[in-house]
């Protein structure tokens, strides 16, 4: 069977600095074409430095907020830091950090038109910044 | 050539908390998919919030108990964490966010028909929960 | 469309411990592949424990060094540290947690025969031994 491909570019709008969960706008950009692969592979892939994608909890939005303080209490920022790159703001180094921690991808498995996460799974996009920008996901999907 | 996809979901059993080595009980599930691949990608996939995948070393057995180790220095439980998300017990929260730290999943190449990883790389599971049930792992092979 | 798949391992020379910007590097290695893909993804695999691949800022060096400074903060090392892993010496067992931490594998998508990366992103190697050796990276490249 020819292997399918699909690729677009999404803009997530600014979110404010801390983790939200991202599926259901993500959702809405590839649901159709996700809707026409058996199995495959789902890529998404931000396009930036001081942000990241991860997988994690989608029910409780406590869960959002605790691993934004667990990232807050475990790089320096401010004060108690001594990054040299500070040219773009206190909050820009600890970000940087931040996203190489998490990462600025996920590859999230296509089983019969859909994405197969599990039952408690959720895309999160973390937003380092104290004013992050519309931030941009390229999409891209593979399969059969 | 035309592209092949296999797709299945395993059960690793129960696992303390900790990290483990699971890469023969992958490879006994995929060898004989696995065989039929010159060259693709390995894609597993941890349908969980409270685990992680990640790569690390396959022979001191100490490795496995240090990182455990580290984890839980790094990342708050009990009395001296300050978690909002509590519900499910303490070590529930702090499970969330190594899951993040390390990750869901992991991508290795094939090659000639076998996992193509270097001479000291093992698939690691690292359950954070203290009494975490069996886990989903969605494993896509696809390659020519 | 039929798939094309091409794979190949890379040797990066010894870099020094720290964090290093291999960007230019691999698209040496990879451009004349690269050019026939239109759509795709570049998977790059570090076939070692001791280090990691990360994707992050492409233009200030000082970012380099503020990431290896936060790394060597993060993993106790030396006196401060209580491995039970240290026969390969005090660097070791606190570059396998760095490996975990930022991971051996990076995705990028390719776009019309490049890498499709942000304007600010780069591939960076991190060297967590003192006296890393060669490291080997297989680079797969999927797409149409």
């Amino acid at each position: 069977m020819a292997a399918k491909w699909a690729q677009k570019t999404i803009i997530l709008p600014p979110h404010k600095r801390g983790c939200h969960l991202i599926t259901s706008q993500v959702m809405k950009e590839i649901q159709s074409d996700l809707a026409t692969f058996k199995c495959g592979l789902a890529h998404l892939f931000l396009q930036h430095t001081s942000a990241s994608l991860t997988i994690n909890e989608n029910y409780d939005s406590d869960v959002l907020d605790d691993v934004e303080t667990f990232l807050n209490d475990t790089v320096p920022e401010g004060r108690k830091a001594r990054w040299k790159h500070v040219l773009e703001g206190p909050d820009d180094m600890p970000a940087h950090i931040k996203s190489s921690m998490f990462g600025c991808s996920v590859t999230v498995p296509i089983t019969d038109g859909r994405l197969n996460l599990g039952t408690w799974q959720g895309i999160w996009l973390c937003e380092h910044r104290d004013h992050g920008s519309a931030r941009k996901v390229v999409i891209t999907l593979q399969g059969a």
